[in-house]
């Protein structure tokens, strides 16, 4: 596939542009960004060869991208699944290179969503394209579908899924979002953990007080999110939620013996991807068992009082944490959230009154990779990597899959192209160019394969 | 005192003008209008009387405001200490008039430092005045000391005050920064509790990670500091610093008799000063004793991850919670220090590291009610209010008064003039007109008494 090579150029050069695009879209100030992305994803589509464009637009959310070329008759259709949006970027002063400023240093691409989607989605849009260029048609019909929405709760196309069904019509899903076990090895992800993401709120003093003044007959807001945090989670990592542990499906035996194959150092992962002094979570869980199939509970901010320079003795009128439960099959985000709140309501100390506001949530899935349409993934992608694929599970929420298989009745081939410590959601997000490549080649061989 | 009509007018408004001054001493961007404030109340100490004045520097602090007239040989000298530093304002948007724009409504000027200690601060320096226009000398010699770091440390006063006594010798100090029992009740202050502030750090992760792909593995700092704090102080109230109660004393009966006979409502005061749906704290203690007598540890804020408007899956790398401990007669701020950064050590969760960085800290401090200069003080203010004056401690911290004992060896007289419902440390901090009135007059005849 050496003629590719001005092919290649010429993604990589669109990629770094829609790169340059600060599509925030939990952020309501870059909603013009957002907008922005999403008309130069549909450009690409068109480019690509789609004989039909279009933005779809679900309520005040963000624009769903939509493209279609159904010219294979007889041939299975597929629907290819990426996001045009990217997390926030702080703390900015921790990248070493602007975001929102695409830089290459040792064959990666240092900028916000490189591999957390915009770069993935770029793989899908590309591999189509390529495959037009050489032969003026392609092998099997493709529907894309590419959301503004899945770093903010994924609203639009949960309700457009749900709603239109018949317009998104077809055989399998291939899903660009996901991350390889390690370099080199080619892997198709099997499992996803759900989420339920919302805001704990504490009100308490009417007003913020003089810790002076009050302290000592006034309730602290923030000392109660502390206190709730501390009784939903032990130290021993359990989740103290009434009921929050009955869904919870044990992995079959031959999938964790999968898991214990794969090429791991405890240790190294440990320094190299976590970088804290000691790992954590329950006992008696492998890591891949923490990570894949076990559920958790984070804070991910609290907000409240004072925390800039200097010292301030305020006891503030109310603070609100940022908290997550990561869901494993087979819990439901809907009863996990009634529990959730029930156990708030159980915990929550004298003197405040708490509550929990949901932001968004998404139902955990696990894929059969007995699947015809996941099997020859696998095997596109080892003549690409010339590796045998293997197959994870993440720990991470496409909530996506779980839609797809309620509504659509169809699987979801998670092909992913990440690495490990491309720095997901955090400063100095990368994504490695050679991925991006075998990406492209992989995608385009795999639709052949179908074809 | 009618012919105080012009005068008292006069003393309002330039009162206002230095409340225009953001002389936020914690914010370094606010290191001019520190600065500001430091020249106007040495103008104003100019125009008292004083035949000398000075704006004394310690290291890189803010200025000391001093000034003398030491023409009544033969009396007492008095050293008069206010400040002119200011708390933050935040949350500005709860603020009804803007924090920096005094603002008269029903009686009250509303603005940051109002009452803590612009407001109360002025009381001295135009009650001099008001001797000096009237007599063209004062009936005592005076030595003011106005500070402008009491906000967020005071080291620079504490510097002085121990190298430099002799420059500060005097038989008593008043101090203008505290508060009446309740309107139209002249209150001397006698007891203050110390302090001990600082930010706890805590380091997990080497970069903040996505809690998709590591929750259930990596350590959360801010899930620590939550471990941290309740591993501290329990829910009831009682803090679990090893030996921290070992030298807590009780007070005299017949204080705590006096305290039960002070007009208080507990329900009221629920109502209208705390706003919160209960009253918290340690059980069998009085409200008085647990803001007076009690030691207690507050959080104030909690920095780390993600507060912004909408959702991120993050677990950060670091978090700081800002805490303080308040503490009683005779707990000594440096043991504190090292006990808490013991038991801190003890609490930690397995998976970071914890440290506590002291920002500042302060002694408890008593004064005795038989004191001759403290039972002057009281009958001054009976006769200007008109009312018996009344002793009470107050819950907040004024480490000058434990400098001006331990190296001046002198008693402090508090006299205070502002209102339970000020607002101090919070938004739309007040000050009652009628008491700054009041208040002047008050020091005034304490002054010519004393002479």
């Amino acid at each position: 596939m050496s003629e590719m090579t001005g092919f290649k150029k010429q993604a990589r050069e669109e990629m770094f542009e829609l790169l340059r695009i600060p599509s925030i879209s939990t952020d309501p100030a870059h909603k013009a960004d957002v907008e922005r992305a999403a008309e130069f994803v549909e450009k690409g589509l068109k480019r690509a060869g789609m004989t039909r464009t279009e933005l779809i637009r679900v309520g005040e959310g963000h624009p769903l991208v939509y493209g279609e070329w159904l010219g294979a008759e007889g041939k299975p259709t597929l629907l290819l699944y990426g996001h045009y949006d990217v997390q926030p970027v702080e703390p900015l002063e921790e990248w070493i290179s602007p975001p929102f400023e695409p830089t290459v240093r040792d064959g990666n691409v240092y900028a916000r969503g490189a591999c957390d989607d915009k770069g993935q989605t770029w793989i899908l849009v590309k591999a189509v394209e390529w495959l037009m260029q050489r032969d003026g048609r392609l092998p099997v019909n493709v529907r894309f579908l590419i959301e503004g929405e899945e770093e903010c709760g994924g609203e639009s196309i949960a309700a457009f899924v749900e709603e239109h069904p018949e317009r998104l019509a077809a055989d399998a899903a291939v899903i660009c979002d996901s991350e390889m076990f390690a370099p080199e090895m080619p892997t198709i992800c099997t499992g996803l953990r759900g989420i339920v993401y919302g805001e704990l709120h504490v009100e308490g003093p009417r007003t913020d007080l003089h810790s002076g003044v009050y302290g000592g007959v006034a309730p602290n807001p923030l000392m109660a999110v502390a206190e709730i945090l501390t009784a939903l989670k032990g130290r021993d990592g359990k989740i103290a939620i009434p009921h929050f542990y009955d869904r919870v499906e044990t992995p079959a035996e031959e999938e964790m013996a999968a898991w214990e194959t794969l090429p791991f150092d405890e240790e190294e992962y440990r320094r190299k991807e976590v970088g804290s002094p000691e790992l954590t979570g329950e006992a008696g869980y492998s890591v891949f068992e923490r990570v894949w199939a076990r559920p958790t509970l984070e804070v991910h901010g609290i907000r409240g009082g004072f925390t800039g320079e200097g010292a301030k003795t305020v006891i503030p009128a109310r603070a609100v944490a940022k908290i997550s439960l990561r869901l494993v099959a087979d819990q439901r985000p809907e009863e996990v959230v009634e529990q959730l709140k029930a156990a708030i309501e159980g915990v929550t100390p004298r003197g405040v009154r708490a509550s929990f506001k949901l932001l968004h949530a998404g139902a955990p899935s696990l894929v059969d990779p007995d699947n015809a349409y996941v099997k020859m993934a696998a095997s596109a992608m080892e003549e690409v990597f010339g590796q045998r694929t293997v197959y994870m599970r993440s720990g991470g929420s496409i909530p996506i899959v779980g839609l797809f298989d309620r509504h659509l009745e169809i699987p979801s081939v998670l092909m992913g192209f990440g690495l490990p410590d491309d720095n997901l959601h955090a400063p100095n997000e990368k994504f490695h160019l050679a991925n991006f490549d075998r990406g492209i080649e992989a995608v385009a061989r795999y639709l052949e394969r179908l074809g």
